[in-house]
């Protein structure tokens, strides 16, 4: 069915040129005109793919949303239970070129958010797959034996999602002094600070081993 | 000087009905008529305080910034150290009615800043202020005695700092599971790990003595 292959490709290749105009313009010019016009097609064309402005941007977050689980899934976890929650980590935080692209759009929509009730479903449902992947990590952390048992587990799952959130929030507001270095170094203290320090000498010593 | 006074008044008017529309309508329609509208001014009396839409903008940011300010620096700390630090907090995350406009048109203007320059300095500058209030409420806590004296201070400034603006932007965002008392024993659980635990006893052995 190569036509509706086709038709996907076009929306897609659509909401990649409105995220474009939203990181350059800001979403007060992310208007049809602009967006066909930075796509490359006639308005005309454009009302093809998406009936409404709103469609399309509905579309277009959704499309954030997408990738971003999209590589959590093709994921595979190979390493230590705390290199696997960093790498997977890296996956929503904006570390690299691509991941801050979307952290910025989906920043700006979200903002959107507010006041345009039409995205508060996906933003809520979004929060919600995350606060989940959260907590998928912290059992992760659990039955690797690495999380110390005198913790609260559900605690423990809200600071971490809070504390994520608010380091990619200060990396696209404040590039200068939050960079990817940066990021690691917080995501891997922390999570030693919730791991009991007898579990982590036992993870060094087995690094140590030569195989 | 009343001419003075009434010339920053009617600024100040004007920026709340710049909060007022970005927030009910969002940033694309923050308009100079709709903001004239909203103050029932005319836009020709506006210009009369902003030569243009852009210096509004920054106004009106910088108005929120200096609220948050100055309620802080009217604080008088009488209570322990967590006591007052959660005070404190309490003034700049979205904890009741006030707060959360502040938060949400901040949250708004910072999504601008990404594609509009002219907003960056402003948001840099707050960013900073921040980050060194975190400082002082970490060396608050370290001079009362309560801090642990085997942590690293610099890494739990961004540690807290990152996991408060976190969850002030999930409560924006997600209002329906984070809420105040939410909030509230998050930053009380959190402060509880950084403390000595002999230093928490000794502070309710201190509580429960009857005065």
């Amino acid at each position: 069915m190569p036509k509706i292959v086709d038709h996907q490709k076009q929306k897609v290749k659509l909401a990649e040129a409105a995220w474009r105009v939203i990181r350059k313009l800001g979403m007060e010019q992310a208007s049809v005109r602009h967006i066909a016009q930075e796509a490359g097609m006639s308005v005309g064309s454009m009302r093809h793919y998406f009936a409404s402005q709103s469609e399309l941007m509905v579309f277009s977050m959704e499309l954030v949303a997408e990738r971003v689980g999209s590589r959590i899934r093709n994921m595979t976890f190979d390493g230590s239970a705390i290199e696997d929650i960093q790498r997977l980590l890296r996956q929503i935080i904006p570390y690299d070129e691509n991941t801050r692209t979307e952290m910025e759009v989906w920043y700006i929509f979200t903002a959107k958010s507010l006041s345009d009730t039409s995205l508060q479903p996906l933003a809520h449902r979004v929060y919600d797959q995350l606060h989940q992947l959260v907590g998928m990590l912290m059992e992760h952390l659990q039955k690797s034996g690495l999380l110390r048992p005198d913790l609260d587990t559900d605690f423990e799952i809200e600071r971490l999602y809070a504390l994520v959130d608010g380091m990619a929030v200060h990396r696209i507001l404040r590039p200068g002094r939050v960079d990817a270095p940066f990021m690691d170094r917080l995501i891997e203290n922390h999570l030693h600070t919730i791991c009991s320090s007898q579990a982590l000498v036992a993870l060094q010593d087995k690094k140590d081993v030569p195989t």
